[in-house]
């Protein structure tokens, strides 16, 4: 024991003194990831407190362990406040290799992440950029499928949260340039009401012809439907008046936004859902694992937007020849995590190399 | 995997937010123990930092694992005030069944263990009540291989931080009521230069007939010597200067105050330093693993007096027939965790009983 632990230890506190950066070689950091939640956003229960959370942190860490031989420990925090959590996550941060921010309600979650962009470890809210790389895969086989192009399409989001913005942003970087965001007060555009400060700033770039109404209105003609909101809020007789070969992507958990076979009467030409049991599962699970482990493997100091491209390529290029029924592969296929931990990586190389 | 996690999980949430204390069973709460440090007195290495310090929290929570099953985690805390860092674990602590405080310099420690005793788990600040936990134990047997009594005995510490501090006051509560303690200036007294309030509060109930001078000066007639401070403090013509039969603790790290063999030629009837190789090594390690498992156990809202004097005396009885050679049992004897175990949650129940 007095190697392993007092006074042999002593050498080990020494050399990180001496060497910060060995720090990841000689203790468990470089491993190890915190699940950080305050319990705000959990799920489809909405704001349970930390330890109401608790569970799910503990099932998102195994995920992590499992999936990808991260090390991630659950972080329930008793605090509120985005500026105190921002503190915390901080102070305890010289332990974790990374952080995943999880089930922190919009806008805190905006808030939280960007005042850890400087922590020097990677700092992911996968209720955002999770969401946002698995619809990027989903997206770029579905196009392909329809023979359809980035920059033509015209996209509707029902649902505005963390995730719809998140989402939004990324298909901007991806080209789309027609983008209709709705809400539960309806479209979203410049100077409406009720709209948070994430909302102000994504009408500022979306909804380009000022389109006002509910989300029916806003899909007439469109390409793509994208749903983060709640069950039953289309029918086929919607989806008859997008535009030819629609592509449909109710993700509304458990019941989407609307059915697939209901879709495919209205005319889909390829449907996804969020569930495993349906055609097309569209879940978070093919995006963090590896995204995470690939900022590990790399030491990358922040998750770069160059980062979550190659991650939703690396998932969208496991399936070589998408069909409808096949535009993403299965999410526990053991080839997705070390496909998007190598293409993070390397996006990781690729930032710090200019 | 819609079992394990979403939306199964969504029940075990929902469980516990409708009785809390749920928890303890259906996530890792129960079993799992924050090992804390700010980095601000880490070993003999001083202040080195929470990153520096993370050798040391792994380790701990090692011997948290292997002696006690307890699951330990190391939060090493990037925050230097008592307030931020009480405020940190405060929040973080929906995640643990008990917080072990370590290596925090003093006063800190004192201020920072005080303003989280009403979290409802168990908060333990090893350097302090571990280290007067093994003294205890140390003690009962010393004191029966010489035929003295607690309440008889004149005890002189050099060492008045938090871990001297920390064994004056179980002594205090024994029934010791002549304590002379030293620091790096001398005698604490009353109305001295240079004391910290915690010093400040011991010299109320210290020194009492007002000595003044060096710990030589204490040592004249005293029975017990604890060192908790440096190396080659004392020689065997000091020890000569105590009382009949004197016992002789110095335990200061790697190298004690006296070697043991310099103490016996002084006329020491018991030696016991920190140290592994030499005879009668009082060392934490008999304590804190035991003391935790035995509050986890008992689910213990806290660490009351009664369950560190019990576990001193759990400690003590495991060496039934003490000898110079014997006063306490060997650090990892694998009878010591379940005994102190015992009697910290029996200690729980009797405090809670009244």
């Amino acid at each position: 024991m007095s190697t392993a632990y007092s006074p042999g230890v002593a050498a080990v506190c020494r050399e990180i003194v001496r060497d910060r950066s060995r720090i990841y070689d000689l203790t468990s950091k470089g491993n190890m990831v915190a699940v950080v939640s305050d319990g705000s956003a959990v799920l489809g229960l909405g704001n349970i407190g930390a330890e109401g959370s608790m569970p799910v942190m503990e099932g998102k860490a195994l995920l992590f362990k499992e999936l990808a031989d991260i090390d991630a420990f659950p972080i329930c925090i008793d605090a509120h406040e985005a500026d105190e959590i921002i503190a915390i996550v901080r102070a305890i941060s010289p332990t974790f290799g990374g952080i995943n921010l999880e089930d922190i309600a919009a806008p805190k979650c905006f808030e939280v992440e960007d005042g850890l962009q400087d922590l020097g470890i990677p700092v992911f809210h996968d209720d955002q950029h999770g969401t946002a790389v698995v619809v990027l895969a989903a997206m770029v086989n579905a196009l392909r499928v329809v023979n359809k192009e980035f920059a033509d399409v015209k996209v509707v989001f029902s649902g505005a949260g963390a995730s719809g913005i998140a989402c939004c942003k990324i298909l901007q970087v991806m080209g789309v340039e027609n983008i209709i965001l709705a809400d539960t007060r309806g479209i979203i555009y410049q100077g409406r009401d009720n709209l948070t400060p994430a909302k102000e700033e994504i009408a500022l770039t979306t909804n380009p012809e000022g389109i006002k109404g509910d989300v029916q209105e806003a899909l007439k003609g469109a390409d793509v439907f994208i749903g983060l909101s709640v069950a039953n809020l289309l029918t086929a007789d919607d989806i008859r008046t997008m535009n030819k070969d629609p592509i449909v992507l109710p993700m509304a958990n458990p019941d989407p936004e609307i059915l697939p076979e209901e879709a495919m009467r209205g005319g889909a030409a390829v449907v996804g859902t969020g569930r495993s049991d349906m055609p097309n599962q569209i879940n978070n699970v093919l995006a963090f694992p590896g995204i995470m482990r690939g900022a590990l493997d790399a030491r990358a100091e922040r998750i770069t937007a160059r980062m979550k491209v190659a991650a939703g390529f690396a998932i969208s290029d496991l399936v070589p020849e998408p069909t409808p029924e096949e535009i993403i592969p299965y999410a526990l296929n053991k080839d997705v995590v070390p496909a998007v931990a190598k293409a993070v990586a390397d996006a990781w190389q690729e930032d710090t190399s200019q």
